[in-house]
């Protein structure tokens, strides 16, 4: 499976790179989101200034735009990051971070979706099915507990995934129980992770962090970057999980020791624990 | 004592709410408050936007408002996530950081207590007196180390906790070497926690959000529920304080371990350890 | 040499004093600043409100003004918090966050030196260079990789290090492979630390807060207070580094593992990891 085969060639790349990415965070996870930047092997700027971020975003190998923070000069930032950032043409990652959850939110992604092409958008099933389809909510289709992902609905997110992916020109990624990294032709089903990480904040905003850091070394093969740093991210987790049990730990231990293993995360290890598969061959409609 | 008769049932309340508790915080605990919302098993939301905290806050179990940013547009969304939140009528705790510290915070505290009906006010005793008594300074009564709550004066302080409660229809945490919750009728001194604590910034804070989610599910007991998050509080952090000489670490270990605690208290844990006596009877006067 | 024989004195001013001291941070490593400030047994006041910062400055034992943040209402604040400062003659800590990294920042670097004196400035050779000589980047003289301390050119930089020290009257103190704290007489060479601490964000800024309250308590030895702040956090970083190793760790765990060494650190353990010499006599020239 290409992604596979690509895997060494995606870590090599970032260690040679070491890619400065910048970041428009939120202040809520923006130290772990830095942290984690720098465990997976890149270099994180995180100016907001409205008045610095287009020069600083051009200077960089990649741009994260983490909508977790709207108010004040947040979405001008947003704006002139994501502008700069297409300028020059690097990867752009957008976490719509509650896409869905209020009108001010709402308006944003509208804004932000108007004025930027993003190369990969990350969130939950709830996120991006705002972002695929605003008036969803009306027609009753608005994503709720009933539509994460299993096993019994997972092939038609993935179809989901890919025929956003053609819609917008973007990788998807969805995070939940399965992962899906999509674009219009493929789709990977990404069976990584551990339930308890929803009690840490910001695992969301960290993936894409992380996301950033892949796609910044590897422009070329983003969507392979994109669903390794998913899987490796999720394998983290796990062996996060497994060490806190055994120290006798809780949430606050699985947070230090995800940022832990992210950071000692190899080829081998990633390959040891990966579990990818591809969706089933299915029609992208538009 | 009611309040170890109620504990079960506070503790599964949570359980089974999963409370969604809106906080208004600062940059600089925000992180930990979100974690320690999600270790007491309740779903942060951070939203800060004066744009969209009304909507936010309607659609909580309850609100946590931290008084510790005072600058730019918190001020008009703490106003905005308490007008919303007392319209619904869902528990609102307010933690008056720094009252008393100086004159532009003390207008703040002014405005909040002008426009909003608090559930629950937690500080420290310093905090407190302020919100009380605003012209104590002036009158020599304020707040400093020999303030500070012990055997000697704890009947004291937990006179002025209930006359205070009873003046301003809230339910009044002091936090200390004693802990006192109480409102007109009944206090509660709690003997739990580590000195430690102190050297971790935030443990104020991080209480009051875990306030937040013992209330939001617990609306009906509110003083039952606050004094039981104190005091399991508390005794995270003996149990922190124990784990962090075990491993010879310091303080950055014990702000890992207490939230480590928190996310794996219980009820049998809780009866374990905690310390909850009831102040001597005392007239409240108005 | 000098600052061993004021080592015991330095830390034992800090315990009897337990100084409060003021720091404007940012919102990426403000937590993490606060608690290295507990940590090294100082109480931080993170007050960034323009309305309140000089009250609050005027009564804090120093202040450190961490130039991370730009945006808003942060360079106001900044200039109040130093005037304030300077005012009542207590030490002022500056910490040139990515000075010369936008023409944003070097705005607020150029508008913060015309207007305030500092103590101490901290930063790595590039924000240092940038400070001590804005026209740098056309002359060519600017940092880049090959500029980082080492022992071929540290003699040089130590030497530029006094020369700036004379000429803005302040102590300087620039962070690399090795550190250099200099007053225009004396530049220490202080080869303590470890390379895996560039992995944390804000090693550079909690720095900054240790070194705000070794000068809080030590206003008279403010060069000997800096140095033994900077070797002091080196080697609880070393410490850090082999507790990492033990425990099987990664980045997470390191940044946990400083603050705990750091809040352990006494004279003894200082002497025993101290590596501090005196840089060779050099003319300073202006």
């Amino acid at each position: 499976m290409k992604v596979f085969d690509l895997s060494e060639e995606i870590f090599e790349n970032i260690r040679k790179t070491a890619p400065v990415v910048h970041n428009i965070s939120n202040y809520i996870t923006a130290t772990d989101c830095a942290n984690m930047t720098l465990a997976c092997g890149g270099s994180p700027t995180m100016a907001d200034d409205p008045e610095e971020v287009a020069q600083v975003a051009s200077a960089c190998h990649a741009s994260v735009i983490n909508m977790g923070n709207t108010a004040g000069y947040f979405e001008e930032s947003m704006l002139r990051t994501g502008r700069a950032n297409n300028e020059v043409g690097h990867p752009l990652v957008w976490d719509p971070v509650g896409a869905g959850g209020s009108s001010r939110r709402n308006a944003v992604v509208e804004n932000l979706m108007n004025h930027l092409h993003f190369s990969i958008i990350r969130g939950n099933i709830s996120e991006i099915k705002f972002v695929g389809d605003k008036s969803s909510s009306a027609k009753g289709v608005d994503a709720d507990a009933s539509d994460l992902a299993s096993e019994s609905n997972i092939q038609e997110i993935a179809s989901y995934a890919k025929t956003l992916s053609k819609r917008l020109d973007t990788i998807i990624a969805i995070s939940g129980p399965i992962d899906v990294v999509a674009d219009a032709d493929t789709a990977y089903l990404i069976r990584n992770g551990h339930p308890m990480m929803s009690r840490i904040t910001g695992t969301g905003c960290m993936l894409s962090s992380a996301i950033g850091v892949f796609a910044a070394a590897n422009p070329d093969h983003l969507l392979e970057a994109t669903a390794v740093a998913v899987s490796a991210y999720g394998y983290a987790g796990e062996l996060a999980y497994q060490k806190m049990l055994k120290t006798e730990g809780g949430t606050g231990s699985l947070r230090t020791f995800l940022i832990d293993y992210m950071s000692n995360m190899d080829p081998n290890t990633f390959l040891k624990g990966a579990n990818i598969t591809i969706a089933e061959e299915s029609k992208v409609t538009d």
